[in-house]
């Protein structure tokens, strides 16, 4: 999956999401709200938030604000939250992922960006403000109109990065206005017993089949790490939620699409904290956690609410807490004195959870193999039943999570499917629904970008199809984001480089000829943890490369209103064998699923292109053919062989390389061009 | 020249400059000094500081520190300096043109990378440790532990950027020690009447002919930025030499290599306030400049040393300050109240002139015709006289000068030439001098890396040649290097990319067989300015790529001990022409020598390098032929065919391109492979 905006870079072409073709002007439509008419016109899907806004401004008044903001994140920067934690949604009517909400004691308003603007206009109803921007800038100009000289803005500091809580801060504190952090969400206060219950299933342990250290040898290595660090801390502060899940090897279900639970970690030099629902724990949990013991190598369950005050405790002591700025929220870092704290942008859990041990890239590889089973499953099914007529977007997408529901240790989709045909995979975050999607077709693109969460590992791939005769400049552009692919996954670079000195590789092709795509470039991913897995990836605030890291590689290409194109593979940073010795890095593509040969244009390719993609095809069939012989899967071992067949040179009329081609040939004749 | 460190980032690997081939431990060695001895072994070349030191520290008794920090800088951040602003040589002895010197009432020390430590033995007396790191924290470290808690710390202000100020105090004050600004520079009292005279030469005016627009119009594009900025800057105070020259099309002599004087601008909404010593115009320029009369459009001459007291009284009125932080001292800053700057990393004079106008794209373009001339002839005049083994490093690049001397609007290198043959090549930052140097032979690869200055533009220029049989190792080395000029050269890109997002292009060849260089791949070069003017190129610090900006592009490879390798052009950045529509960049080389055919591997060429690089030559022709022949250099222009014959593909036997090669052929045959 390749659309989330972390840290896009401004040179970056932002598609613009316009949605369902060429649609009616909004105030000509009836599916969206219409404000400017008396009295106003509010679709079926609006939701009336007059009862809570009328609540949420007493708590205010009461806390003597002027202004609320009710940011759309969770108190560990999660990239998806809970229901329990959808204040944004509950508060506005709008549930779409990306949005801020800010209510004053006469207004209310959301920014959001163009992928929800028409989602906005039909969720919500007249009392809210619609703002087409996104930051903090438009919202703190619109702030300082709305609220006057002295005024308090208040927020659930929780809610807030350190990152967001300082540029609210300067820029209201600037115009001498107060931002007030309130520890009690006035959100949660007036939502009462509509809120979704807090998530309570259990936190188990994963097999140790399925980890690539037990938690106590992560525990010391951490600890290692905290002693030989100058500044020396005593202790290192946990808020992602997969950094414990990753540390004590544990796993849970409070979140979407992520096996993880509410929870942070204070691993101290001489004690392990856990702040986590203990009830939630049974007693085989608690052991494996040597749970109630007192030495350095026993956990201490803590109650999650505790948290704040326990590390305020923590930091009346002679200590120095070690935190990752980037998940860390401004509520635990406002009780760290500035000279107790060690600040990195990620913290050493997150660092060295980003390379995979031996035994990691051995589990992670193994769960591409069953995913590739699946999803070739899959491609075998649409190949049938696409000109039938019988299968749109989302039956598709139901199908595809029943084929990766037969792989062993599957646990769920790790993202939101992205089914998208023709025109819809051109849409930025596209997921069809049971109500609104559309069929598949021969006459059209096939965007299919998904993946799965197996106790092993977490998988994500896209394969762009076309059952019937893509148009020459589909084939060209298709062939062109493959040749991205090709040569960012074959690049040779010393050790260290980080992703984004590497990423225009993947784009060259189609810039050659004035194209480009709007997105980053890939992303790394866990071992049964994110699927968006940060610090790894080719973005600006990603950390270099090294050996043992799984990074996504998806190039694209999106004609708007019209069709989307996306290859995109998960690959391993190994050791390159260099002619001259050297430590130097490549990728080894662990994704085993063969691309649509009917969207090829070979003549494209160059010869190494064509070369590396044979070698690529040898390698699925290699890997994936024994594993659909051994489940008996012939039709699909039969469509694998068809499908990986070596593609062959040939020359094309008209294609530009031909002409090289021609070179190459006089050169070997002998003759001079 | 490529071998600056402005900002390298860390994953380059920077060259040990491990100097003249495999010397002697340091203590057996005559050239250096020995402080481990009793009494201490000085060379001849070292210089005694006892006296200057005890001055010093006189003065700092008066003032009451405890330490004393004596930058490489002058006020302006210049890359080179006058003489009269080379303090730490005159303190320490040392000459290197990096390294910072502290003085303690006890100790006095010197950090200067590996360029220098052998410079620094050999120039050094025992009163000075030798410190072999750069950058602040090393500094600070010891500073530590040599001065009291309490301790104070001096620094003359005009000769700290603001970031060094801040990386200092930071670190002092979290120690408590006092980093204490004295705008009294300490080493100028006591140099006395040693110190070389302040710079007096005339300033002049550039003709028009050899101006992109009159300063007139410069000045009213520099407000009507002002204007548009949101912030509302009243007013915007240059700092660096070039912005002032370039603004007022202005030149002087002050700086070596650089055609500036010592100025300093502010650009307010209603006058032009220059700083500048009066004596030094005559009654032309002041005519030029309007002085003397009292409109917006009219230039009032204040006094050089009255900028700071200016600027402060400037701000007591309703005003902002719109400044670059990259090149404004703290000594300026320190006296702009935060709540009246508008800060950026670079000041919108630096921006607008990194850009130049098609009439200066012209004059650049035409330096670097008359420039290759002068290159042409020398390379025909080596290719002559070293056979004869009588020409060495220095006489060679006196040679070369005098070439370029004889160029119609010559004013000057534009950096101290790089001349080396054989190992010297592979040493960063190594020019000849008359007493020490190396003869050129037929047997070895020559490295010139060499620019001159011209009133229409400035030049710089990299070419490595071999007159006699390169191993192969050589050979395929120099020509990854050229594949790297050549990939990057012919890259199109999206307009607004930066240059660091595509320089790997210019490494890729190199990285595929475990090569690489340890410097930036680029700098940006001005009209008869900086030959390094930033802020464009490859770096991080970079911004991004537009039409109209012109950048070296020099790959590289050194094999220490043995040679160095580097290709150099300058570029301009075009438009592309893109088979589908949109906004693409590419680059057009002016410069204008061919390459080495003795070094170049043609069977590693793909047919689209070959293509490029005969195209190149195709240009080179017609650019310089017709000048060679306006000048009758018959012998040069035979050279010149001969250098620019196109070159043709041919297979070599064992060449990794070849097989790749066949597959092309076999494709064309119809064979599938």
């Amino acid at each position: 999956m390749a659309w989330a905006l972390w840290g896009c870079s401004p040179w970056l072409v932002l598609l613009c999401a316009c949605a369902w073709g060429h649609p009616k002007p909004l105030d000509q439509r009836e599916d969206v709200r219409n404000c400017s008419i008396s009295p106003p016109y509010l679709p079926v899907t609006a939701v009336n938030t007059t009862a809570q806004l009328t609540a949420l401004r007493q708590q205010m008044h009461t806390q003597n604000l002027s202004a609320y903001i009710i940011p759309d994140t969770d108190a560990h920067m999660s990239e998806y939250i809970s229901k329990y934690d959808q204040r944004r949604a509950w508060m506005t009517g709008f549930t779409g992922s990306a949005g801020i909400a800010v209510v004053t004691m006469g207004k209310a308003a959301l920014w959001t960006d163009s992928r929800y603007w028409t989602q906005a206009e039909r969720q919500m109803d007249c009392n809210w403000e619609l703002h087409k921007e996104v930051g903090t800038t438009p919202i703190v100009t619109w702030l300082l109109a709305e609220i006057p000289v002295g005024g308090h803005v208040g927020f659930d500091p929780f809610l807030f990065s350190i990152d967001s809580w300082e540029s609210y801060d300067a820029a209201l504190r600037e115009s001498d206005r107060e931002l007030v952090s309130i520890t009690i969400n006035l959100v949660d206060l007036v939502w009462g017993s509509e809120r979704p219950a807090v998530p309570s299933e259990p936190i188990y342990a994963l097999q140790e089949a399925f980890t690539g250290s037990t938690w106590q040898e992560k525990v010391s290595d951490i600890r290692s790490q905290m002693q030989k660090r100058h500044e020396a801390p005593t202790a290192v502060l946990l808020s992602a939620l997969d950094e414990t899940a990753w540390l004590f090897n544990l796993r849970g279900s409070d979140i979407p699409y992520n096996p993880f639970f509410y929870s942070y970690t204070l691993l101290t030099d001489s004690s392990i904290r856990l702040f986590a629902n203990k009830s939630r724990f049974n007693s085989e949990a608690l052991q494996y956690l040597n749970s109630g013991c007192t030495g350095s190598m026993c956990v201490q369950l803590e109650d999650y609410s505790q948290v704040r005050d326990s590390v305020q405790a923590y930091t009346s002591g002679d200590v120095r807490i070690w935190i990752g700025t980037s998940y860390t929220s401004y509520g635990l870092y406002e009780v760290i004195p500035e000279e107790k704290l060690v600040a990195d942008a990620y913290s050493p859990v997150m660092i060295t959870k980003a390379v995979k041990n031996s035994k990691e890239q051995t589990l992670l590889r193994a769960s591409h193999v069953r995913d590739a089973v699946a999803v070739i499953r899959y491609l075998v099914w649409l190949e049938k039943n696409v000109p039938k007529g019988t299968v749109d977007e989302f039956s598709g997408a139901e199908q595809l999570e029943k084929f990766r529901g037969e792989e062993e240790f599957f646990s769920g989709s790790s993202f939101e499917t992205i089914s998208a045909s023709g025109l819809n995979a051109a849409l930025a975050h596209y997921s069809p629904t049971k109500e609104l999607h559309r069929k598949l077709s021969s006459d059209e693109m096939y965007l299919l970008d998904s993946g799965g969460q197996y106790w092993d590992g977490t998988t994500d791939i896209t394969r762009t199809v076309h059952w019937g005769t893509p148009s020459a400049f589909q084939k060209e552009v298709y062939t062109r984001v493959l040749i991205g692919n090709i040569d960012l996954s074959r690049l040779v670079f010393p050790a260290a480089t980080s992703g984004r000195m590497v990423e225009a590789f993947a784009r060259r092709a189609l810039w050659d000829v004035g194209l480009n795509y709007g997105h980053g470039t890939g992303h790394g991913i866990g071992n049964f943890l994110c699927v968006h897995e940060w610090p790894v990836g080719f973005q600006s605030n990603n950390i270099a490369m090294a050996k043992g890291m799984f990074t996504s590689i998806e190039p694209g290409y999106y004609q708007d209103g019209e069709f989307g194109i996306r290859i995109e593979d998960v690959v391993l940073v190994v050791e390159a064998q260099t002619k001259y010795p050297g430590t130097y890095l490549t990728f080894e593509v662990v994704s085993l699923v063969p691309y649509d040969r009917n969207l090829i244009d070979v003549s494209l390719l160059s010869p190494e292109q064509l070369q590396y993609l044979n070698r690529y095809y040898q390698t699925i069939r290699e890997k994936v053919g024994p594993e659909l012989q051994r489940r008996q899967l012939s039709e699909e071992l039969s469509w694998l062989q068809r499908h990986t067949e070596p593609l062959s040179a040939r020359a094309a009329p008209a294609a530009s390389w031909a002409p090289l081609m021609t070179v190459s040939t006089l050169a070997i004749l002998g003759w001079s061009v």
